[in-house]
């Protein structure tokens, strides 16, 4: 680092990202992309902004909150946009986070957050299950994380537990990340209604095929939403370009193409899962676009090398609990059938 | 505000970005926008990139920073990229500024840099001419900002003055914002090999078309790179969208068009200028592309609301020492004879 940089970074540990092979002759199943590309739609709707993209892209978003308001049947101004969710998980912890607390096992990028933003942080350890003992959430004043469906284990908490976990926590602000949501899980969206402490994050990388275009959104009770507008006006008011605004809105014009991807990915996911399970894996219970898995024939760290010799990216964690673990992104059938025969020559 | 912001932003005014009303029925001359679109070639890369948008873009944005090291005669190291130069002069402040320096008439955004990362400010006076005094930064490690050519004055500072603070002011960062250099100014790359505290930020909103694709970029010293990369990790890694970085590519492979298109904006403000000043106006001498202007015969504030009622947007600032200005970004010259007809009609 060079001396110019404030002391208060000099130990900052940044967030590491998925390995994005360039040479793209991998079969990538690391970061929990979508293997489908966007609906025709999109790319109509992508040219034609290219000319327009001389002007300003709109920093109010109007379109495409009025769209999201439709689609999530709340106000647009209970709505904020980011360029991914990442941006919008940022700006929430640090609007509102004096202390943060989340999962011991759970989404990398939180304690990142936490650190950039100064802001001390607990975990409070999963069970042994890999399930949220929603009873060690009273957290008098600290703000919660809690990612829904959880990551990199896919399990899910119901909408009764979130909401007890916003209830014992009238003080403090409650971020739900709801990334993978539309695989198979409950959105706690409609209780924006009810809890103004309750922030719902989503995002187009993962069911909506747009990774790359960086979208991501929050829902939240109005006086929120103002707060974290604040903070965006303050840094970077045209956070989301025009192109994603216009591939958004097309996106949500099209539910049904969603719809259908997402039921092919929990289709394969039934069958991933149980094709794993009779290798002798075994397999969290996923409402996710990907699986947790383990073999006691092979240590995650040998399953991840060997997959990778062998053209397949997964993810492993060197976490102490879930380094037994891999973690694989849904495909179509044809990967996961290439992903289930190498796995057959390894163990 | 909500009693869940942090204290820290209870008065956080956010910056105000200049109008952009959503019917386009106005002749927009106040965002310093770029009356061209892309080149052809923009449009091919982008339909290249829609089929992946599935996937991440690339969180180290190499391509684009390899040809951006070719077209500038840097390393590909000594560049960050990010979405607009908004985000990048955030970063820079963020990782290097235990005060910050610059001059009281600028861009509006840096003060509001200032604030949201609680780094106290000091606003130094242009001279009487709007010119940048350089003897008056010496700065003794406070970090400064320069907007080169300047915003809204559009008046440059050449390459030796720029030296001359930079040399003056070992111990701190410099940043050089130089968002309009293409329309006339003297960029400070060069100086990035000699000084290890230059930080040059440039944008592809204003001279390259692609304000709404969001994209700016730095660059600095490779240390230097390196702690605004740990904070770029640590808060969006993927924070330029795959499109715009193809875009950009594209543009910078098709310099010719660029430089045609400045060339007619250059010429069109000789032309604005030379035809206000015949109509009495006094115009600050530019290399941006926009004149700042004011006429004995009518107030800044005037002049703005009657353009605005004939459709034609220009920006007023109400600043004390220049409310009797307006900033008039140079379009194409069909929009500057529509201009000089309505201000014939106003005085």
């Amino acid at each position: 680092m060079s001396k110019f940089l404030l002391e208060k970074y000099k130990n900052l540990v940044p967030y590491v990202p998925g390995e994005q092979p360039k040479d793209q002759q991998y079969i990538k199943l690391n970061t929990n992309e979508s293997p489908f590309s966007p609906c025709p739609a999109v790319m109509k709707a992508i040219e034609n902004e290219v000319p327009k993209l001389k002007l300003y892209s709109d920093p109010e978003c109007k379109k495409m909150r009025v769209k999201l308001a439709e689609v999530y049947n709340v106000n647009e101004n209970q709505i904020m946009l980011g360029s991914g969710s990442d941006e919008i998980l940022n700006y929430v912890i640090m609007a509102f986070a004096k202390e943060l607390v989340f999962p011991d096992i759970t989404y990398g990028f939180y304690k990142v957050f936490a650190d950039v933003n100064n802001v001390p942080y607990t975990t409070i350890p999963l069970k042994e299950d890999f399930t949220i003992g929603i009873n060690d959430y009273v957290c008098s004043g600290k703000m919660i994380v809690i990612a829904n469906p959880n990551a990199p284990t896919g399990i899910a908490l119901s909408l009764d537990k979130v909401e007890a976990i916003i209830k014992a926590n009238p003080t403090s602000i409650v971020m739900i990340d709801e990334a993978y949501v539309d695989f198979g899980g409950e959105s706690s969206v409609p209780l924006v209604k009810k809890y103004k402490n309750l922030v719902v994050t989503q995002t187009f990388s993962k069911s909506r095929f747009m990774a790359g275009a960086r979208l991501g959104f929050c829902i939240a009770d109005e006086e929120l939403i103002k707060d974290l507008n604040t903070l965006r006006y303050s840094i970077s008011p045209y956070n989301v370009n025009s192109m994603t605004l216009a591939a958004g809105i097309a996106t949500l014009e099209n539910e049904d193409y969603t719809k259908a991807k997402c039921k092919e990915i929990m289709e394969n996911r039934t069958y991933l899962t149980k094709e794993l399970e009779s290798l002798g894996f075994e397999v969290l219970p996923s409402t996710t676009n990907f699986v947790f898995a383990k073999c006691s024939k092979v240590s995650g760290e040998t399953l991840y090398l060997t997959l990778k010799e062998k053209g397949i990216l997964v993810r492993h964690f060197k976490q102490e609990r879930i380094k037994e673990y891999v973690r694989i992104t849904i495909g179509i059938k044809e990967n996961m059938d290439a992903l289930l025969k190498a796995i057959k020559e390894i163990i």
